[in-house]
């Protein structure tokens, strides 16, 4: 038999499957087309079996899954190291809101979209859940750059001053569902609800927001259990701490991606487990902004599905999943006294598999094997900082860095190779990056 | 006035200096002349005063002192990922002392120091403190590389069973001091003593250690207060916590650079702090092998001295002090669930000049002015993971990598200039590592 033609191979001196069946493949390969995965292997059977014009060599690198960022504010880039080292209800109230009040416009989210889009491809992210204002403009950005991004549509009561209504919020909600869902089949964008925190909305809105989910069959984004403060929060407005809360009003009915979720009791992380909750550890800005150490290990323990996400850059201060990798690993060790927790292995679950099924698309990214989307990451194993090498997950949990990503595929669509962006002029990006950088400064000296 | 000539002018967008006096300079260079700092300024002014054949430019850069890194163990970067994830005292007696015992070697000494100091320049570490087996070899290494290194004559009393005896020991002790001195007009290398720690050196020996610091006015280097089980063997052996067993055996007579030290009563922080003991503070390893969360915010408080260090790579996984500063940071924020403690100025000055004070050479190094070594380094600040800018310092600490250092200077000499090592033949180690590799995984299977 001839060999089939597809549109691209990408090999790897070995391939990191996160497939329990087949974990590990040395001198391996990719066939992909049409932008799934029609093989995977070792290089000499898959080019025994395919053929292409368009090959991605894999010497000294490693191929694995794309990682997924399950939640950042992609935007808030442009706000990176805008406050730090300041109590946070004061850098909400007396930096961020007031700025945001003052720059965010459809112009700031459409760069600072694509300034986070650039900086995740680059450092290897395939996926990210993202949460802001101006969503329709973020999707836009996204679809044109050809990374995967779950936009929440997001509704928040006690918004900006010149933040829309909350009826129009549903409204605008429900457009932005209509129009990317009839878009997915030929989009990296999936529309999905957002609502923004338990004490940000009333429990009215948040009961609309299960509804909507529901009805439309979609998973809502949710900040939860992120701080001592949220808990006080809820114990005097509805006499329960937050995950109780929200189980109360059956909130968790449809699949919720729950941000952060540091403040739980042993109750609730059962409630977590059992509704197969999708909590998202955001390590960096939860030590940052002193919220708290997440109980990541007790909730692995009890079969809660747990991914990473970077949250925004006005917090952590960059989008780069490998410290959040490190930085989950050795929070829980040291608070669990014990080394042997947060193995290397689970920790790239968590960026991978467990994070695509913390966001509900598991049976299609997170894993490469036949039939999953192509998104793919190469990462070079050979630098200064990484030889030499034993045990090839610690190197790339405890040793790898961002600038080692070398090439990265969403949909199979080549979206950075070797220092080149396909998909997105960086160039222009950096320049727009700059002027908006001149505003937001003049604005913040004109708020002091 | 003719312009004074000069062997290098060295330029900045930025010049930290780490001076309270002017701290930070726009538009900045540092003349350079015979291994000194001549001169900082403003540019044009340098330019009007100075002239030199050898500039290097510094668009888009900041200029800094060089990170001193307070704690290593070089040569063991060959174990980097050796054994990860397991208790640390399996890890010692069963992975690293048998794998050590069936590898160190000279060879193994001078190649692994060869490729920590490869990976340290490239992350812009200009000093480093070391303790490992053959001292000689390693500051062989280092006076050819030309980065500057402390490094330890260590005895220990439970070495290796292949290792040489005490007294073997403080007669190589002595002569490498002897040997090392005499040169250190014309070497970066500086000879130190070195203890490995409480419970692997008997008190006669500790007290011998402390007669000899004197004699030779040389810091002491060691192991304190690292894990639970130091504090258990101290109590028992001694009737007393380390740091106050060490107090009254009067061993901080001389100067101390104490790594770790995480396990410490208020009222041995007071020691610390009146013997102005240099502490050096390694995050990642303390957590990573889960031996603790060191309380560096109220060692600050009480005045204790306190630099930062990554340990060795097999605890680490690398040897970035960027990754240090950031967890650091982030450690004692939310250990004090308050944001405002180690603000990103104090971390970058326990990465430079506080490390330098620790380390005994704040004289020197450190600080960027008129008089000090010209021990420099170059960063950019507009990677994609950098954009955009709004205060420098925290730029640095929670959004810059190893890999943004474009340039890196020790005693005027060049070490790094925007890809090129002009000392070190980095083709010729990395083959030598892999080779070595090789060796260590055959003997890895050997020892299972």
């Amino acid at each position: 038999m001839p060999p089939q033609i597809v549109e691209k191979i990408i090999f790897g001196d070995y391939v990191l499957t996160m497939d329990d069946a087949r974990p590990i493949v040395s001198e391996g390969a990719l066939a992909v087309d049409q932008g799934k995965i029609v093989a995977v292997g070792n290089a000499r059977d898959i080019r025994r079996k395919f053929t292409s014009n368009t090959e991605y060599s894999g010497k000294d690198n490693v191929v694995l899954p794309g990682l997924v960022n399950g939640h950042t504010h992609a935007a808030m880039t442009l706000l990176r190291g805008y406050s730090d080292d300041i109590p946070l209800v004061e850098w909400l109230n007396e930096h961020i809101n007031p700025i945001e009040a003052a720059v965010v416009s459809e112009e700031f989210v459409e760069v600072g979209t694509q300034l986070a889009c650039w900086e995740m491809i680059r450092g290897g992210t395939t996926t990210f859940v993202d949460m802001y204002f101006f969503h329709e403009v973020a999707a836009s950005v996204v679809d044109e750059i050809g990374i995967r991004a779950l936009i929440s549509a997001s509704i928040v009561d006690q918004p900006r001053n010149d933040a829309v209504d909350i009826d129009d919020q549903w409204m605008q909600a429900k457009e932005f569902i209509h129009n990317w869902s009839s878009k997915s089949r030929c989009s990296t964008v999936r529309p999905i609800l957002g609502g923004h925190a338990i004490y940000t909305l009333q429990q009215e809105h948040l009961i609309q927001l299960r509804e909507l989910a529901i009805k439309y069959e979609l998973p809502v984004h949710i900040h939860l259990a992120e701080s001592q403060f949220e808990t006080s929060y809820s114990q005097t407005t509805y006499g329960n701490t937050p995950i109780n809360f929200l189980e109360s009003i059956d909130f968790f009915e449809p699949h919720v991606i729950a941000a952060h979720v540091i403040w739980s009791t042993a109750e609730e992380i059962e409630i977590l487990a059992q509704r197969k909750v999708g909590v998202i550890h955001n390590p960096t800005s939860n030590t940052k902004i002193a919220s708290g150490i997440s109980p990541i290990a007790k909730y692995l323990d009890a079969g809660v599905i747990v991914g990473l996400g970077t949250d925004g850059a006005a917090t952590n201060n960059d989008l780069d999943m490998w410290e959040e990798m490190r930085l989950a690993a050795y929070l829980q060790k040291v608070t669990n006294m014990d080394p042997t927790v947060l193995p290397a292995k689970v920790v790239l679950e968590m960026a991978t598999k467990k994070g695509a099924e913390a966001i509900g698309l598991e049976s299609e990214i997170g894993t490469l094997r036949e039939g999953m989307r192509a998104d793919v990451i190469q990462v070079g194993l050979k630098n200064v900082h990484q030889l030499p090498m034993y045990d090839l997950q610690s190197h790339l949990v405890y040793a790898t860095h961002a600038s080692d990503v070398n090439g990265v595929f969403v949909d199979g669509q080549c979206l950075y190779n070797n220092g080149k962006f396909p998909t997105l002029d960086t160039e222009r990006v950096h320049t727009q990056v700059l002027q908006l950088a001149e505003s937001i400064r003049y604005n913040k000296q004109s708020l002091i």
